[in-house]
């Protein structure tokens, strides 16, 4: 949340608001799933369709093992109902009655070439106020300058598109939240993370449809370029290390999951995030001048990029 | 904690258990270290000497890449001076100063037919109260019910010496304690875990040394009895995917490792526990009367084994 409490309409309006919003990451999802699916040339996404027993459900689409993306997932989900009294706590607004919609979709692929990447927006509802959060960030394993311009490049022109200005404050959002404090490090080359954003839902909506569409510009183009290049049994093993850096992150740190865990959400489908295949090594430390440190002196000092 | 206040005491008295605690565990890592080493034939263990900046420190010895184990981390630490503000908190007893000093171990074999395996033992004081804490626990890929009794009948009778009828409730609080919520499954099959189990502070110091003790007769002769059995590349898969749930209940749940890593404790010891070579499959499931079905029976369901 940014702080401020977030904003009121009529009960009309957010209706509309939620039918536009789980239409959108429908149609998103099945767009992203495709261009995915398309790129890697064998992997298949399944199709995992769950109902929450108090109201809603989703749709989780999963790809494993395929022959670019070693694990891909993107999820949707709308669900609605009474709100938890565990959940009531930790949730602005008031009253009982709840309603979110969002998509989350994480990308790991099989070289490590290739950067690991993210994406998520959500709508949420209490009562009479809402709110749209979201977010977008790249994890490489090896640092391409280009790439990482590229990705933040495409996420500040679609910020911008909404609200001239904006991109500043939500990529230094994301350098705080994607943050591993306990390693000192951040989990990747950072992009944009904002919740509750401000400037009426109306604009919070058009932010939200703008990032989740900067998605496939923002990350395919890097894909495309780093898919070929070869790469051997160390790299592989710093890619697994890595992994291990990004499960730490995502287990104990990112909101989604560990709420999502303590709330009673789809395990599953919260846990899809996790890469395939991760290797924990004790005290690792890359040598000194190599690939490996440069992209850790990165992770360790995150730098503007536009 | 066990709800009741830890143990008053005079500062001679605690200064003289603290004393003994820490000479403790640092003959039981030696001794654990050498009959681990001996076991594998092959691997060693090393040994980082680490200071914390507020107050003593420790010795965590790391023995990855064996030839039966493929991790095992033995870890002693002694540390005191003023509480961070984060933990007087949380921890019981008044005053600033505090001391805890403990032997933390994590045996990750190579074959799925070994299990992992885990101790702890431990001593804290704030003030003027003190108290101990620790556990035992297996956790195998595939079910030996012979070794799930061997070793809660070796921790039974460890806890049954120094407190008669004793063992019943501190398997009872290790079931609720390793239950990963999110998934209806507990870690592995249990063991014991307590947190200042009452009777007083000499009592619980024998507890302490006597569950430390029965670290090794519990865990050997099923290592032993298993690392010969033959297994494929289905079985070390399953491995790596329970050993998933191992990393999600240590950084999810586990109380020392959650609070470790928020209260500034030393990161790579506190995680040298991971399990080196992990997978996460999403919606994973075992075939129905597999004998990774029977495990998971188990799992959902914890036993009486003595």
């Amino acid at each position: 949340m940014s702080g401020s409490m977030p904003t009121q309409a009529s009960p009309a309006e957010l209706d509309r608001l939620a039918a536009e919003m789980t239409a959108f990451v429908r149609a998103m999802q099945q767009e992203i799933c495709s261009a995915l699916a398309q790129v890697d040339g064998e992997g298949r996404f399944g199709a995992d369709a769950w109902e929450r027993p108090g109201g809603g459900g989703g749709l989780s689409r999963v790809l494993e093992e395929g022959l670019v993306l070693e694990k891909a997932g993107v999820n949707v989900s709308e669900v609605h109902g009474a709100l938890p009294a565990e959940l009531a706590r930790r949730v602005p607004g008031e009253g009982g009655a709840f309603f979110a919609a969002g998509l989350s979709i994480v990308v790991h692929p099989r070289s490590p070439m290739v950067p690991t990447t993210h994406m998520n927006v959500r709508f949420l509802r209490r009562g009479d106020v809402a709110w749209f959060g979201g977010g977008a960030d790249l994890t490489p394993y090896y640092l391409f300058e280009e790439d990482c311009r590229h990705f933040h490049r495409t996420m500040r022109d679609a910020c911008e598109r909404v609200t001239p200005g904006s991109y500043a404050r939500h990529k230094k959002t994301a350098d705080a939240y994607f943050h591993l404090r306990h390693r000192g490090e951040h989990r990747g080359v950072g992009g944009i993370f904002f919740e509750d954003p401000g400037g009426g839902l109306e604009q919070e909506l058009a932010l939200a449809k703008e990032v989740a569409r900067a998605f496939l510009p923002a990350y395919l183009p890097i894909l495309e370029r780093r898919r070929g290049l070869p790469y051997g049994e160390a790299e592989r093993r710093w890619q697994e290390i890595r992994r291990g850096r990004y499960v730490e992150f995502n287990l104990v740190l990112d909101r989604g999951t560990v709420f999502g865990l303590e709330t009673g959400g789809r395990t599953e489908s919260i846990l899809m995030s996790l890469p395939p295949r991760v290797r924990f090594v004790y005290g690792h430390s890359p040598a000194p001048g190599s690939p490996e440190a440069r992209l850790l002196d990165v992770l360790r000092t995150p730098r503007d990029w536009t």
